[in-house]
């Protein structure tokens, strides 16, 4: 039995596929780049950030973190051509609400004791000021060798206002 | 001064940010699940999902791996109480088009010896079945005891039609 969750997306496929034009599109971003942005259900790349189909890779994660995507940015860079990074942290993220221990005991008590043992060496990367993460991410991925020569800028968005600013 | 990208991204929020709406949506994403899938960027998940704005978290990453993503699986299902997984990997994925050995060398040709060093270990997570490696990463999930009461399946997004269907 498909769940409701699976129906939606059948169904929601279904009318999307009747009028899809964009078949042709190439494996390669048109506009060279990446967004790196949270995991958050409020956040729609596309309209938010204007990306247009086709032209960029969405990274997305809890917290919009770099050192998370670290294998998938090498990826984006180095075999599909990107150019530039853009990081996307937002307000109201909810890596702002919890520290690693926090998040071990909150496992252990959902979950039991051996799935806490799953997570033991787990860095969920918190963080509690958000302007000071965007930053962090941007200075620990310049750091890198292998970013030389690719564009980083960090930026924040405000789920209150669906605004963007820059920050770093 | 701006790139091309930034001011792409600064002139496209600031007309979505003119008639936002949805400012007061909570934390918690409404449909408790989560979307794991491709950073490529012919895939646009609102749409192509039927994901209404805050319904889902949205995880994107090179390959739609539930590896690199086990983080925010976590984070997501323990802390933000999503219920369910929808893997979705996708036809013509550059994921199908190199091997370890193939991304190190080209590290090594495009950005020198010592940014080599920076992903000596890294496991790029290639894949030469993409039907194979959906079911991989369903049953990878699947094997964690911090998954247990989670539902999980796997999907197959053609580029070239539009249409999603199941695999596992």
């Amino acid at each position: 039995m498909p769940t409701a969750i699976e129906e939606n997306l059948v169904k929601g496929n279904a009318v999307y596929a009747e009028t899809f034009k964009a078949g042709e599109l190439p494996l390669l971003p048109s506009g060279k780049y990446a967004v790196v942005t949270c995991m958050d259900s409020r956040i729609f790349p596309s309209t938010a950030f204007a990306v247009k189909l086709g032209s960029a890779h969405i990274i997305r994660n809890a917290g919009g973190s770099v050192r998370e995507a670290f294998r998938s940015l090498v990826i984006s860079q180095q075999m599909l051509k990107t150019e530039e990074v853009l990081i996307i942290k937002h307000t109201g993220c909810g890596m702002l609400t919890f520290d690693n221990a926090g998040a071990r005991a909150a496992v252990a008590k959902n979950s039991g004791e051996e799935a806490a043992k799953e997570v033991a060496d787990l860095d969920f990367l918190p963080f509690k000021d958000l302007e000071q993460a965007v930053r962090d991410d941007v200075e620990w991925l310049k750091a890198k060798k292998i970013e030389s020569g690719v564009r980083v800028s960090g930026w924040i968005y405000e789920v209150e206002t669906g605004k963007v600013r820059k920050v770093a």
